[in-house]
């Protein structure tokens, strides 16, 4: 594995063996000296041309326990902003001896381009509405620890299909890991590209959460872009809410076992209501810190090799 | 001691210890290699809700050359701009495995808000205009080693009441420290709630900057928020200046052995004469140079516990 | 040699020492582990008044990879926005222990300025259009890298002499080396004082590149700012690119052996072409991985002193 650009790069086996160091590194997460001599030496730069500190936040101190050298570039203030180019950025960063680059992109297919061009090892951060990798791999090790192997599980993925980059990299996974998937979403939500793509997958598509519900073991609500929801075919908050959202009432249908995942940052009471995000069953966190693991892991693998 | 979110949270006792370590601290800043191995593997992050440079560089360094990992999130680009509410925000930056987080906030109150959610440990870093531990036991430092012991020491501190973060950290230390307070202000800038409070404490009040300054062994002069300035009950420049700034022509009412503070940035001009910052008496750059001490020597406290 | 502000302070003796020292960082460079000792427990500040991406973090890789601690400062969201003078700003951040700063500022003599207040070591690392002595010398490498000894070899610096900051660092670095260079801009982009200095120290001046490019050892290409292409004095981009361009035709003019140099961010298509960015003679990228070891290099000499 030479870069990290989409879920459907990873066979079952190197999901499993990501997972797995995950766990590793999970366990040094709990320690009081949380570092790792793994990438002394090796020079990790976030190349982030959209804000996410939650992301960058995630891979900074990932690669700081692995004893990497970090390096954080925002494209604001950079020479991005002077009209250079996606590659010439990239190349001249590259050049500078970078082992590798963690890139979030507002354009779909960024980072793939990227490792074309730099010999650097690339992981994709989100690029646009395409892929968010490292989300899928940390959202499959939080639902794992709860439920076991994945394989024969029913995932609902609930919410705006059309603008989340998660769902793709959720999708291809989950598929890999043999997860049965129904994604739930308004009609206006529900783009023709993913209802094509997950029904030849096997996936099924639904208008009804009520009815999913039950029968879930994993109920993943994807966040709302409240800046999108002035389009008219968006419904408003609180049609979205009482269709969509996981409220307290629907709580009562989720199983006792299944597992609320939400990539964050949530809007509480929209698509997800507070009792939801604080209750057992709830691993919003878990995710978070499951986050850093799996980025250690993934950066280990990439970089690590002649340590 | 668990957090550190007030001044008033601190005995005569835990002052005195955190100074002491301080002045070893201050011995490793004078030292060519700042470097100690007590907080290796533990991170921290600045999580700055309100930019300031002085503070989060000051706190960077600190846990740096304690070795620690330190992770800079500033709110501008961050979550919270995606209307995530601080305590989400607190508890997904704690979920990372984050040891210590040093908040400062716009709002007063807002890291005793977030000590009550997450494990991590707390530094009040400023919250509002309601207080900055870590800037009073810097001040506190800084007299001390100009006047000894504070006990019956008499402090003027002078200036903006109203907007200071860094009046009330003062009194509370100043008080268990057993030093004598006069708070020196243009009625207008003397709220009510610290006017009470002041009194009760046995502390003076005073509109006559003259009349005090030739009593003192410190004063300490608050910066002037000049974007303030356009309300009616404030002053202009001018009489602000000829009234409550440290001139030229006051410093010759200032006793030879007194100190003179400003937490900085300066206006100088306005509330503080370039000649009264520059001179032998000013203490302005001691304090910045005890800031990164002292915060060493608290983020020692709160996390080196099991080193 | 206690700052680096201008070129004009580096003898020859101290550029050759400077340049071998480089070419055994760039050895370190191309290692997988890359990391020295040298600066272990050292601090360098990088405190950027100006936003430079490119500069900051080739800076910031250099003291990371000599185990400085390194920390950012930029002055959006610094006290410099609320009015601090640089003065004490710079005795601020030179108060907290630091070693080493690495100045970015708008005004020419900033750096200069800085030198004469604090005790750190400074480096200027880019002043208004005066100068940016590091990028003169990772110029210099880079040529002789390519070429060999610099002492009587053709350089021609072509375009916007007004605006470079890279300029006038160069035509003092090149003297001292020996070389000869031309300059070659239009006439409105040719500033009395560059010409003056130019022919005083018997450089050439030339608004034909056609009739230059034949001659040269190497050629630097300056960026077009954009963004002062307004005014009356600024050919059209069209016309800049007919007569000053490095165009594919123009690529027929220069030598085999010679070397292509652009300072970056380059403006592709405007003065230089994609071909001759991208071709063999093009070092554009080896400047970026030398930028780092002359970094390296210079820090190592400012600051290891005594390690």
């Amino acid at each position: 594995m030479k870069h990290l650009l989409s879920a459907a790069d990873l066979s079952r086996d190197e999901i499993g063996q990501i997972l797995d160091t995950a766990a590793e590194m999970h366990d040094v997460q709990r320690r009081e000296v949380k570092k790792l001599p793994a990438l002394r030496g090796r020079t990790v730069v976030n190349l982030f041309f959209e804000d996410s500190t939650r992301t960058r936040s995630s891979f900074e101190i990932a690669g700081k326990w692995l004893s990497a050298d970090v390096i954080n570039v925002s494209a604001k203030g950079s020479s991005v902003s002077k009209g250079e180019s996606l590659r010439d950025t990239a190349l001249t960063i590259a050049a500078m001896g970078v082992d590798g680059m963690v890139i979030r992109h507002h354009a779909s297919g960024a980072p793939h381009q990227v490792a074309q061009w730099v010999d650097a090892a690339i992981v994709n951060a989100g690029d646009g509405t395409h892929e968010h990798p490292t989300q899928a791999l940390l959202d499959a090790y939080t639902m794992q620890q709860r439920l076991g192997d994945l394989a024969g599980k029913h995932v609902a993925i609930v919410g705006d299909l059309t603008h989340s980059r998660v769902v793709r990299s959720n999708l291809l996974l989950l598929k890999t890991l043999g997860a049965q998937v129904t994604l739930v979403a308004p009609p206006t939500l529900m783009p023709s590209g993913i209802v094509d793509w997950a029904k030849a997958d096997g996936f099924t598509l639904s208008e009804d959460f009520d009815a999913v519900l039950p029968t879930v073991d994993a109920v993943m609500m994807l966040r709302v872009q409240k800046e999108r929801m002035t389009g008219g075919y968006f419904p408003t908050p609180r049609e979205y809410t009482v269709h969509y959202g996981l409220t307290r009432d629907r709580l009562k249908l989720l199983p006792e076992h299944a597992v609320i995942c939400h990539p964050g940052p949530m809007n509480r009471g929209l698509e997800i209501a507070a009792d939801a995000a604080d209750e057992a069953r709830s691993s919003i966190l878990d995710q978070v810190s499951a986050g850093v693991a799996v980025r250690m892991s993934v950066l280990y693998y990439l970089l690590g090799g002649a340590a």
